[in-house]
């Protein structure tokens, strides 16, 4: 199995170099236990599957099609993308999908394929929106508008109404949060469909951006109306939040209708090149397929259970401490005032104007959040309030 | 350093799912032994670095910008660009760039950077270019005009001037194939530059997709001009070819003034969002960076003067057997009449029309070519002419 003809070895690099590599993977240990501010599990262990990494894998492609680049795992793809469908509940015949980089080429293809299906068509999203949005819509010369936000995170739906009033002539493609980045909000699809039925707009397109919550709220029991069965047309989930991977990635999951209409205009180029990337990864469909495989739905329930009871833990022990601390519901996304800029940098919190978050992810343990507490009061003693 | 609590065990995993993974591996085994239609090097061994594997890794936005997303290796992918700077001769102080997850993540980044600096641009870029290209110009909204191929896969430059010579009010960005999919043909950039010169075109964009090429060119006596010395904007390199990785990545280099009129612009969203993907691979470029290290440009200069005596030893035998094999000058592909397809399967063979190519990789070995020159002959023998 090992490669009998390695180009490169260990004894190739210098000492320093060596040395190097050790002291980075130290950094990593010493940093990956004080990882509360972004939403993705450290503990995972794909040692099993490393013995793959000593092949050139490429699942290059459609990975519902053939190729004759055999050295894939299209087949591992699509049984992910089968717990996907699942999961948000698209039709069992009626789907397509694949595994992305990661969430921003997930919502790219989204926005992409609505952009195709309505050459005219107006995206709207809120203006807690992840950043990475506004720069797909410039790449891909998408006419949109910035709708405000609730103070929860939410979308406002009045300023939604208000705004697609005046743009009637043209069909809306509706960026939906499930989970929003910063504050964890899932726009409510009823409460946006139900503005498109007063408006009488009918030619519409819902794209749900699930990049965390996608893993979230199928395993819990009172879910916000997120998925297909509420009406999205596409939806883009992170493998690397939830799930976890040391290599981002993420599947997004589309109409098969739709897609086709797609597919079929771009046949000339002689091929289904219906993936926005060509060359793919082959390594992160097994690590998906194999967490899958060994926690199954029940497993991951009662892993999300886990995070709840964290986020909880932390909200009332922060509140005991006079911090402001909460959170939406169906979100493991801690929200709480802005600290100061090197308990940020010890915990690693995203922050956003007067906001920072913990989120409760799989690894997060109380003892963490005892830690990061008492630093927030010594800090607070110092009269460092945010 | 291994997770204490990994969510996902082995024995999680039923008998039959094991098993499963043991089987995949076997024929990842028996296939990389048949594996010479693409330009992936097998012969690697990434072992040492596994242990990274244990931890969420993140290269999230720009490289060469602090982050609170500790758990990155920005410094060893700043190291992988400047090697890269240094084979693509880009200004030293003048650069920027980042890791891609393949080849059409680097020439959307490069025709994108394109499209921007001229609006009103139109692409131009030869027939033999690689299909990705089609679909990157439609998801673009670009302007583009696919111009004639020469016999031997490099852009015709009668054509390609004609076409230039009626859009004269529109700034051209010529797409470069530097070694075409197929063929592996040049574009010759001074022949190019000629003709916008006669045109008085001084207003323009190149763009060089070097996926194979861009790290053999470095390495040979005599390259075409190809790279930032010749005129080029900005090149695109594969990761996974030519120095090999299980995982698909690339480079993409540019000049810094350029990126800088894009970046400033979008500096409304709040951060310097300058790469295409948001989440990013932080394993490969530890690949990358660990396979440079250990080889350095004179390593490369030996393994790919090794692929050029494999390629030519491959022309030799196949013309000995009637078979009309030929390469293009610097490129180890060998083109050849189109076979069967048993062994356009059994070889993993890609095909375009009537032609065929082995692509002499490093892990491509004389047996290989005596064995498939073999099943030519005897398929030849039933009649079985392409």
């Amino acid at each position: 199995m090992i490669n009998k003809h390695p180009l490169y070895t260990p004894d190739m690099l210098s000492a320093e170099d060596r040395a190097r590599l050790d002291k980075l993977l130290e950094k990593f240990e010493y940093e990956a236990d004080r990882f509360l501010g972004y939403p993705c599990t450290r503990d995972f262990d794909f040692s099993p599957l490393f013995p793959f990494m000593f092949y050139p894998l490429n699942n290059v492609g459609d990975p519902f099609e053939d190729t004759t680049f055999r050295l894939n795992t299209h087949d591992i793809e699509c049984e992910v993308l089968e717990y996907f469908r699942e999961y948000t509940e698209a039709p069992k015949n009626g789907f397509w999908g694949y595994m992305t980089n990661g969430g921003t080429e997930g919502n790219m293809y989204g926005i992409y394929l609505a952009r195709e299906l309505h050459p005219n068509g107006v995206v709207y999203y809120s203006e807690d929106t992840h950043y990475s949005v506004a720069k797909i819509l410039r790449l891909l010369h998408a006419r949109n508008i910035m709708i405000r936000s609730l103070p929860n995170g939410e979308i406002d739906y009045e300023d939604l109404k208000e705004t697609l009033r005046i743009h009637r002539d043209v069909p809306p493609i509706i960026f939906a949060n499930i989970g929003t980045t910063m504050k964890g909000a899932v726009d409510n699809l009823d409460k946006i469909k139900a503005v498109l039925n007063d408006l009488a707009i009918r030619d519409y397109y819902i794209h749900a951006d699930a990049a965390l919550s996608g893993m979230i709220l199928p395993f819990v029991k009172d879910p916000q109306p997120w998925n297909f069965r509420s009406g999205v047309d596409s939806v883009s989930i992170s493998g690397h939040k939830m799930i976890g991977s040391p290599i981002p990635c993420g599947v997004v999951i589309a109409k098969k209708a739709n897609v086709e209409r797609i597919a079929r205009s771009v046949e000339y180029i002689g091929t289904l090149d219906t993936t926005l990337t060509g060359s793919r990864n082959a390594i992160t469909p097994l690590f998906l397929w194999y967490a899958i495989r060994a926690q199954g739905w029940e497993g991951f329930r009662k892993i999300i259970l886990r995070c709840f009871k964290t986020a909880d833990y932390a909200i009332t022990k922060f509140k005991q401490a006079g911090i402001d601390a909460w959170r939406n519901n169906n979100s493991i996304t801690v929200v709480f005032p802005r600290p100061g800029p090197q308990i940020m940098k010890k915990w690693q919190l995203a922050v956003h104007g007067n906001h920072a978050h913990i989120i409760t992810m799989p690894h997060v343990e109380e003892r963490h959040i005892n830690a990061i507490l008492q630093d927030l009061i010594d800090d607070m003693k110092k009269g460092n309030v945010a």
